[in-house]
């Protein structure tokens, strides 16, 4: 636990969400979690509950309810089980049977305390309680601190498809200690590695470009390396997310990979994959089928999947079957009337989405997960 | 079903509740849900769906949907059970599994046919689906057409505190068809009676001495009388929220009789008294509180019992004994650090939000609650 409580090597940096009278600031460094500092500006009510997991919350929940109850009068821990599989309706009402046990109000503050699956869960928990409460997210995983905690997007799952209800509801803040990579398993931290491949292909070719000479750096967990990639993965998301909250248009491209890597996700059984690795693979189709479809050459194509193959992640899909496959995408929260909308790349750097013949997709399908 | 198909004796009225870009209409009128024009504006997506109940679908679902289907490529009807009891989890879930089924998208549109708790629950199924989607109010309660259909409040029931778990989402439009009064019936017309009483107290004098004077004409069910009593409920609505849509403040008086009403249904079990029972009590007892603690004098707090005495509704409460009763009201959603917020007057026509003192709380629980 020292790590978390120690002096921060470098300053932290912040970033700010524009969204208005919904702006909030993303906070990245080391030792955050341990330091007052990091929350001013959050909220001081008389309530707060911490939200974690049942393997975030041994690791970091002591010291941090110790240091929040310097700013509330009242601070408690509800602790989830962990996994993609309890990203549910049960597991979000144990969040509301604490609430109301512990008479929160309107202004109680909820902190989500772990990686994306905390996240969303407490987020949606957040946005529905009474309504809407605030709520911080500190991120402990690489997946939740380039993605899943920025932006708003707050739900759980149905056992027909991933997030599916949910709301959007920001956050007041965005607090990612990059101390807590360390204790992150191997196999959570090349899933992290995966959203942070995305932003590259779908707005930044320099991006792309670092994260192909840095991979390596990266898996062994360099902390200015991890800064950078964190810090970059934002800045590209705030962006994208302060010109369109609520998915009307330009977001979608940040389900870049998605809409294959929730098939994948919703077929096999939620926590089979992780989300991570779903879009590891869902990249590598969506670029096969860019190229399949003359939008990219094989050359761009390859380079996205070699770099998902060196960052240990997935880049083979289970075989349901083109019919099943076909069925699970069109599920995809970016369907309309029965018709898929793909994520694809017109070049290194830049999304389109739009539809796909249903051979091009049965092609790549067939090439990529027979 | 020959009403709801008859053309309408006087033309439809229209109000906007006046929000920026979710701005709606409100139409008030005979015969509204077998006129094509009465959808003007609600989105031509290719799938909708009708959320409705056992109760209310076998009187009005089949020419609806017909009509609809000239709006709609696909219609589909969800039936719901009916009752308090059934605004939960397990019946939102009905509507989610539902639409997943039909592959309803982010273009779909939800009716919400049927009284507050089909329409509270509708809504708050579109609001989380997919994050999101479009849906109208087609009220067929007198509570429902003055008062949980205006304003985007949606929500569910937790077992330990009313419309706990929910979303402000606002409707693309309200269509309350006056014909449907005639099925209501009189416990119900009763009960909605209760939130056109509402509104005079906390708001306008002389709507509550129309009231007043035409209550037995509206329990005569008076077409004149009672598109006057929707009317008039509906502006006052709009005007309250267009100043505070999300009940930082002002809002708060819509909730009059709420605090001892919402305790009353969740102490004796959800559906054992109606909603508009439990808010008619409640604002006797809140009346009699306010002139406790010298707001009013005793002749206002007396009218206002009168009236809801004369309206067929409860003017005595629950003997749950003064500590229950501040433990089920604790759990108000306008309760801050545990402090109860009671909505009271200050006149008849003037509501204000504060606490009280708990000694003058359990008086007026002895007094009408023994």
């Amino acid at each position: 636990m020292s790590a978390v409580l120690a002096p921060p090597a470098t300053p932290a940096e912040t970033l700010t969400i524009a969204l208005g009278d919904r702006s909030y600031p993303i906070r990245i460094g080391e030792g955050l979690l341990g330091r007052a500092d990091s929350f001013d500006g959050v909220p001081r009510s008389a309530t707060a509950v911490v939200v974690s997991n049942t393997t975030v919350a041994p690791l970091y929940a002591a010291p941090l309810l110790q240091l929040l109850k310097g700013r509330h009068r009242q601070v408690e821990l509800i602790e989830l089980p962990d996994g993609e599989a309890h990203k549910d309706w049960t597991t979000l009402n144990l969040v509301f049977d604490g609430l109301l046990k512990l008479g929160a109000d309107r202004k109680t503050v909820l902190y989500a305390l772990g990686g994306g699956v905390v996240g969303d869960l407490t987020g949606f928990a957040a946005a529905s309680y009474m309504r809407g409460v605030p709520f911080v997210q500190l991120p402990t995983t690489l997946l939740a601190q380039v993605d899943s905690s920025v932006g708003g997007k707050t739900g759980i799952n149905h056992p027909l498809g991933k997030n599916m209800i949910g709301a959007f509801h920001q956050p007041v803040a965005v607090i990612a200690d990059l101390d807590t990579l360390a204790t992150l398993p191997d196999r959570e931290l090349r899933a992290g590695l995966a959203e942070v491949i995305k932003y590259g292909p779908i707005a930044d070719a320099a991006f792309f470009a670092w994260t192909e000479a840095n991979l390596d750096t990266l898996l062994g967990r360099d902390p200015q390396a991890l800064r950078h990639a964190v810090r970059r993965s934002c800045e590209i998301k705030a962006e994208v997310v302060a010109q369109d909250e609520r998915e009307a248009g330009l977001r979608a491209i940040l389900n870049f990979g998605h809409t294959f890597g929730h098939a994948i996700e919703a077929g096999l059984g939620y926590g089979e994959w992780l989300h991570g690795e779903g879009v590891g693979c869902g990249m590598v189709l969506a670029a096969e089928l860019s190229a399949r479809l003359g939008l990219i050459d094989d050359d761009a194509a390859g380079r996205v999947a070699r770099l998902v193959e060196r960052a240990g992640l997935p880049v083979h899909g289970p075989n349901f079957g083109g019919d099943r496959w076909l069925e699970l995408m069109r599920l995809d929260k970016k369907a309309e009337g029965g018709e898929i909308k793909f994520v694809l790349l017109e070049a290194i750097g830049r999304a389109v989405v739009r539809a796909a013949p249903d051979a091009s997709v049965r092609a790549v399908l067939e090439a990529r997960c027979a």
